[in-house]
């Protein structure tokens, strides 16, 4: 899933995503909620409608920006109170909040409130922050079940489907058309016939550090309450990747295959297909377009950073292997020029390259199961 | 002609820029001669190739960008002296070097190097001024006529096509060849058919200040040197509309109608279509573009300025007349959310429109022509 934290993939319009393949973008609560806020996008119709994307979305719950973005949070068995990052205005999320404020978004998957427990942590601290998650995902269920009905676009007129006469479908029928098949499989996987159940579908997150006791024991227990999909959250937090490879593998076992297992924050092309293998069903990650932004691209002959001064007369393409616009049309020369010059369209041409790279990778991972 | 400064209208890439209908583009020497550097876009093939733009280009002669963005410059019957904007260093453009600087990029259109007679200024310093320009105009045509065989397109394996066989004709070659036609027409009015003889077309520039005399002394001796089209340089340098409205009219008189005629750097959608009327072929501003970098974008009930809170929940499109790829799919309220929160994708699609807007407003010009 690429992430779209503010309800866009930053400089890649829709259509585009569109014509790359992605059938479902990520977005961050925790941004949405401070702007342009949970009840604008509700009163427009809901995230889909409010951004023109008619495919499928994910919402997290905001407790990993919570986390990662707020040093002055404070956390009590109620909730958290962060400062917001944009002007320090002071905030409380708690697992009714939050679910509040994906259900006002009205993403297809939304996730329950957890605390992202810290790494290094030891044993008590781990156990005690894992209980504190599973309880907040007993109140998130609570609250998403008594609360599900009043997603923006079920009280719409358009029952259903999200975005259903939005102006995408308008503007690009044919290729939405075909893309309903794939994005409607997924959320069946995701047991939410999307035309047939119009409610979201609200996935719990396992935690546990890097601890494989405490894992099962949260895994066994998440599947307890019950969820229609199941995440691994706390990894990629700054653990050797042996052990994030360890964790993964030890908390699959415990999962259910018959619901989609999500991991989240990761990763790189190579631990997207390995983690792929493994069962992963769902990842997410910001690598792809903030490492475009920063110049950083993947090509089928690894990374390259294209602002190096040995690409300024290179006039092959980014990746002869890649049949994405980018690669079809222009040369690694003017693409170094454009991000030597500073210049909006690398960004927009290196992000676009990215996530086609990292759509094609999980493609041929498709097509390999 | 939008302006693509260093080979990229800011944020839209070139088939977008197709799909608008763009013919042309112009490219500031300035700026491509401090960076990427005359030498590299030449061994690459030239502007087209670089860029992967298969359609026009103009390049102006350098002269507005040294006089309006230094003020260190020094002026001498050589030429000038001037402080490159991004590093300070020194660096000298003559009538031969310009003609040089635009020989290699490889434009279609070159312009004479001219000097931009500054906004009040006495009648002797406008004579004198007007005198520089015109010897300068005579040396710019001396060197372009011993050196035009030097383009990087001529010496190139696809003689008569600027960048036939670039990637760009692969990846559109139907829009493309629907538009060769309208491209080849306006070079031929320029009197270069483009498939048969090879080589730029170079326009003289006009100037004598806000001085009808001395702008009819100035477009006579320039016809008499010879050029294959006329710009009237020297405008919206701060002087009242009325008075740029009354030299342009007085200017048009003494220039040949069977030559294109270019007013420089004009203006809003009002006065392109007012100075059309009156008679001038072509123009160029920066303002479409970068207008809509600043939320300002112009619709058929105006100019409004999108980071206005009145928009923050408007799901009317941008302009209900308009049919480009924003207005059809996006609504106000995204569009005003993704510049208040800073998003690139407000840059592109605010860019998009105002483009498409500019050339909407071209196309109704030439139909009632």
């Amino acid at each position: 899933m690429p992430v779209g934290t503010v309800a866009t993939v930053k400089g890649v319009p829709q259509d585009l995503l569109e014509e790359l393949g992605v059938q479902i973008l990520l977005g961050n609560t925790y941004h949405l909620y401070l702007r342009p806020g949970v009840e604008t996008v509700r009163r427009m119709g809901g995230l889909h409608r409010f951004m023109s994307w008619e495919r499928s979305i994910l919402t997290d719950s905001g407790g990993f920006q919570v986390f990662s973005l707020n040093d002055l949070r404070k956390v009590s068995e109620e909730g958290v109170t962060f400062r917001s990052h944009l002007d320090g205005s002071s905030h409380f999320f708690s697992p009714e909040s939050a679910m509040a404020a994906q259900i006002g978004l009205g993403a297809d998957i939304i996730m329950a409130f957890d605390e992202c427990t810290e790494f290094p942590a030891d044993r008590e601290r781990v156990r005690s922050s894992m209980e504190l998650t599973l309880r907040w995902a007993a109140r998130s269920k609570r609250y998403f079940e008594e609360h599900k009905s009043e997603v923006p676009w079920r009280t719409d007129a358009n029952v259903g489907t999200a975005a259903l006469g939005c102006p995408a479908e308008r503007s690009s029928a044919v290729a939405l058309s075909q893309d309903q098949t794939a994005a409607t499989a997924e959320l069946r996987s995701a047991g939410q016939p999307r035309a047939a159940v119009p409610t979201q579908a609200l996935f719990g997150i396992v935690q546990g550090g890097m601890d494989r006791e405490l894992r099962r024991e949260s895994a066994l227990r998440t599947v307890e309450i019950g969820f229609a999909g199941y995440a691994i959250g706390g990894l990629s937090v700054g653990e050797p990747r042996e052990v994030t490879r360890e964790i993964v593998a030890s908390t699959l076992e415990h999962l259910p295959k018959d619901a989609p297992r999500y991991l989240m924050g990761v990763g790189t092309p190579e631990e997207i297909a390995l983690y792929a293998r493994m069962g992963v069903d769902m990842m997410d990650c910001v690598l792809p377009t903030r490492a475009a932004r920063h110049g950083l691209l993947f090509t089928s002959e690894g990374k390259i950073s294209i602002k190096q001064a040995r690409f300024a007369e290179d006039d092959g393409s980014l990746d002869p292997a890649c049949g994405c616009r980018v690669c079809r049309r222009y040369s690694r020369a003017y693409l170094r020029h454009l991000y030597a010059s500073n210049e909006l369209l690398a960004q927009v041409l290196n992000t676009i390259h990215n996530v086609s790279f990292y759509l094609d990778t999980m493609r041929a991972v498709r097509h390999s199961i």
